[in-house]
């Protein structure tokens, strides 16, 4: 669970990623960040911080902010009512991103899936994002990312976010209650 | 005409201000950079360079510089075919942009409309975006922007960009010709 002092703590500290990326936010935005912890009690490990720029019924932006070695769990979004799921373009701003999705698995992967959950992880194909690279996801492509060792800033754009329709590959994961990219 | 001499040189600035603004690109993205100059020979008075990172049918992103006092000219994005027009959202990086729309007129506007071109220049609702600041415009919105004293540089998440269908209020340019934001 997220309780009041560790939403508050991990706020500042995403905070400090975004001052290092060089990356303005109003106060407003900086209050109103979001901390994804999934429901599984290890944010260390496994979680996102996130400000939403905007959402419509038509486009979507986002800043990721990511922890050295955090990582967003593996899922996908798929179709909802006829509507195509979301197609996403995740751009690295400042530090590494390590983006795992369904292709030919990584001989030797630089990421390593949160331990006690590896089994939640089943794509590795590798896409290492720098500063300046991007990549983009079709619509229900199984993905999962996570952080180098000094953290990352990822700008995300992509068509309307719709969270709670989103598929885990973690059983212990309940989008309805969570937020993810 | 935009010369291969004033292309190349105008890119080389722009970068400028990315490196300012802490924006990273690739190489690539550096050596395809556009510029926009709308057929009007007057590039430093009106005019855009950007980057777009991401273009498909269904959303789009991209990055733009304006020089100090730079315009990109009053234009709309209209409905096509009974697909609703552009919905975009600016929002600033770097520097500081007079975006103008629809709406009570500014009783003493920050930017001026480039001289010789004032009847091209309609709305005057002025909204002033400074670092982390954001606006966004519904589709068919009328509006132009000019950067600051120092420049400026903009994130643009939007849907689809088709500048091809562009209106603009000035009957010298020809959208079919030009790149705009």
């Amino acid at each position: 669970m997220l309780n009041k002092e560790l939403y508050e703590k991990t706020c500042v500290k995403a905070y400090e990623y975004l001052v290092k990326a060089g990356i303005a936010v109003t106060e407003e935005e900086r209050k109103n960040m979001e901390v994804a912890e999934y429901g599984l009690n290890d944010l260390d490990n496994i979680g996102l911080e996130l400000i939403v720029y905007i959402n419509t019924m038509r486009c979507c932006a986002k800043e990721l902010i990511l922890f050295p070695g955090q990582t967003c769990p593996e899922h996908r979004h798929p179709s909802i009512a006829g509507e195509l799921g979301k197609e996403e373009t995740f751009r690295c701003r400042w530090g590494k991103v390590f983006l795992y999705v369904q292709g030919a698995p990584a001989k030797q992967p630089k990421a390593a899936a949160p331990k006690g959950r590896e089994n939640c992880f089943t794509v590795w194909h590798e896409i290492e994002l720098n500063p300046g690279d991007q990549y983009t996801l079709e619509p229900s492509t199984l993905h999962w990312f996570q952080a180098g060792p000094d953290g990352a800033v990822v700008s995300e754009f992509s068509t309307r976010s719709r969270d709670e329709f989103d598929i885990y590959t973690d059983p212990d994961i309940n989008p309805a209650l969570n937020r993810k990219a």
